[in-house]
């Protein structure tokens, strides 16, 4: 959601802070609204030949699990500089073909954008340095076990990997897709 | 996700409570963590004969849009009573032959429960009571315009939707989705 410009800040948090507003209602009457903001987040996936690759990772209070690679974007970053540096990070790779492949406004009453990108031909340019609060295994995958990853119940984004499996139930969309991760 | 027992609260807004806590890394070291807690929610399908009902609903801000009918847990209530409550006010039918379908968890880095009932076999008993911040159609659909509606991109649960997507593929699960709706 857009949470209107008069709104005002009632808590800044680490990653959440909260708005409120008053709120005309349908009988004229007015209400506190209230709803969160927090930092976009990327994800990536990087590609080498015929091979993707997905984070297999462990954090703190989360079982192991496969996700994109990805996180928040710090301040003054655009969204493409965060996955460039969020990718070397967390695979050591860099590429020089990158493009956007969708963008997500996950969460419920919740402000937050997702960028979700392709990084083509990437190279192994360094090792990984990682947080102290992440476990991550850079995971080779084809495009079969990609999707059958991706779309599976219980993956990490459940809005990410139901675009992905309604992606992949329509032939165009997926061939449109497949294209846009390997490139023409 | 659960907050752990030790999270302490730091700001209680109309709907949504921030916590935070000290984590643990894998380092050693430790981090400031935080997470949502908003109150439960439920969605009701009711169910005449052969028809579900759907809401068509219009809230401020938002463009009207088809949901479930629902809401929020009161304080002191269980989520039966909550379902009962709000499918009464939404459409005014009550139902003896209640069931729950599924609970979820909704949304990142929050504690939010999620149940999901059949109210079959309802009966008008009352007019609509709806609050001021809602308007809502009560709107007949059988059992494909149903699937059709709920899996569609955009309905406004994904994580909802993106479940009767997946059992909608799945022959099996998807007549045991039918026998639930309708009774045996």
């Amino acid at each position: 959601m857009k949470i209107p410009k008069h709104a005002k800040r009632v808590f800044k948090g680490v990653i959440h802070d909260v708005y409120q507003w008053d709120q005309e209602l349908f009988d004229g009457s007015t209400q506190t609204f209230e709803a969160i903001r927090r930092p976009y987040t990327v994800q990536i996936v990087p590609v080498i030949g015929k091979k993707l690759f997905l984070s297999f990772e462990k954090q703190p209070l989360k079982s192991q699990t496969y996700t994109f690679f990805g996180g928040r974007g710090d301040k003054g970053e655009k969204p493409i500089q965060t996955a460039k540096r969020e990718l070397l990070e967390e695979t050591g790779f860099v590429s020089s073909d990158w493009e956007l492949i969708r963008e997500f406004q996950l969460g419920f009453k919740t402000e937050w954008r997702s960028y979700f990108y392709v990084a083509r031909d990437c190279k192994k340019q360094a090792g990984q340095k990682l947080d102290a609060g992440e476990q991550i295994q850079v995971t080779e995958v084809d495009f079969d076990q990609f999707l059958r990853i991706v779309t599976s119940e219980g993956f990490w984004s459940s809005q990410i990997g139901c675009y992905i499996l309604r992606t992949s139930l329509n032939k165009k969309k997926l061939s449109s897709l497949k294209k846009k991760l390997f490139g023409r």
